[in-house]
């Protein structure tokens, strides 16, 4: 039998969302599970923290046992933050942030709470797994098979080790697990989208917008990338960091610059 | 003369803040400057979008002639994607974002909204900038010296391109411009903090935290990096990117991962 783990769990879609309840009610099973997660959805929330107003949590009550679970008035960043600072005794052995219903894929994992809760694990130092299922607009998903995958992945990546300062991001196809065509390591792929604003005017003559547009489909330049493996009915698994340098612009930079005689040659 | 540039200028401190004032002041003496920002102070939202509730926008009245000044209900990633999607109908040359009051150095500008504001715009293809006053906790901070850098800087980053899917993160400190030891093409450093929660109990009995905390000084595991040119009175200027893969660990794992047989041996 494989060794009990101590497994801090988050989503940005709010504790009481079904991806949430399915991992965690899951990973119970066979290891001591601690909930830390918004009391209410916050999805698109990137990596925001809130400074300016008090963060309030209240224990959770949930229909399986967890060794604790709170619902906090926050970002996915707050709770994780707080849960390793704050309110947590134990030493954390693997963080475990979903599973978000929908994709986080490629570009667009710059805008996901979901993945910005595990990297502020992996800023604190704690091994950090993001999960999606990737479905639809449908209401009802099914995140029994993803949360299988995930209970069987877990030692698999603690024996393999999690890359230091970076996160494993984990996109799940829809499909049950035998449909599954494979595992493919993969980089990050674009994701574009027909971003369009919808201008209304309320009733007393204001103007507001809305967000709208959809996600360019079959549109990906990037090789072997998350993106594709999804197409292809393949679990994706993406090695994301939070080091945003680009290090080829670098030299490039510093080059031209000195051409241009703003940096003294060396 | 130099050529005149279509300048979008965001910020996160809000639209009336100081620091976005300086920038668009001085850059509107040589180029049409068009603002769009948050209606109030919205920093540390990292790169969030919002998509429940409605956006709203007025015009602005700025005490200098720009060519369109907007203040937006929403975070810095919501002010450029409704610019360039639906606001405004020219090409941007460049956009620019600040100029923050503070820092936004090393790993900390994973939760900048200035720097989210400049993500942004790359990401929809415009040359983005992000500017940072490297002050302290004082209220009032002078950006005369930050804004007349960038005003020489700007046409020189148009000259040598910024480079693709990038920003220039660039970061000045608060000395007067004789006294800058030169500029530095840098990597992003590491922050540190001395992360605390403080716990308050409200009048009703209910408990809330405060994130408190201090950025431990002296602590950098990068050499050259954005955080030690502050630290030498220089301005700072690094190439950031939104591709998060961390590509040097995408081969590994697919090696450790085939050794486990989770992937098969090609």
């Amino acid at each position: 039998m494989e060794s009990m783990l101590k497994i801090l769990i988050s989503n940005d879609d709010g504790i009481h969302a079904n991806g949430i309840q399915a991992l965690a009610s899951r990973l119970a099973q066979e290891h001591d599970v601690y909930v830390v997660a918004p009391d209410r959805e916050r999805s698109a929330m990137g990596h925001a923290l809130t400074l300016h107003r008090p963060i309030r949590l209240e224990e959770a009550d949930l229909s399986f046992p967890v060794k604790k679970a709170y619902a906090i008035s926050g970002t996915p960043s707050d709770c994780i933050k707080l849960a390793l600072n704050t309110l947590l005794d134990v030493e954390i052995d693997v963080l475990v942030s979903g599973i978000n219903h929908g994709p986080n894929l490629g570009s667009d994992v710059i805008y996901s709470g979901t993945v910005s809760a595990a990297l502020e694990g992996a800023i604190h130092g704690v091994p950090s797994i993001a999960v999606s299922l990737v479905n639809g607009a449908e209401k009802h998903a099914d995140f029994s098979h993803s949360a299988e995958f995930i209970a069987g992945f877990l030692p698999v990546a603690m024996q393999v080790g999690i890359p230091a300062k970076s996160i494993l991001n984990i996109n799940i196809p829809a499909i049950s697990r035998h449909h599954f065509a494979g595992i493919k390591i993969a980089a990050l792929g674009t994701r574009l989208y027909s971003n369009t604003y919808e201008r209304r005017v309320d009733p007393r003559g204001g103007v507001y917008y809305w967000l709208a547009g959809e996600v360019i489909e079959n549109h990906d330049d990037i090789d072997d990338s998350d993106v594709q493996a999804i197409r292809n009915n393949m679990v994706a698994i993406s090695p994301v960091h939070y080091n945003l340098t680009n290090y080829n612009a670098l030299t490039l930079l510093q080059e031209k610059l000195q051409i241009t005689h703003v940096l003294p040659t060396e």
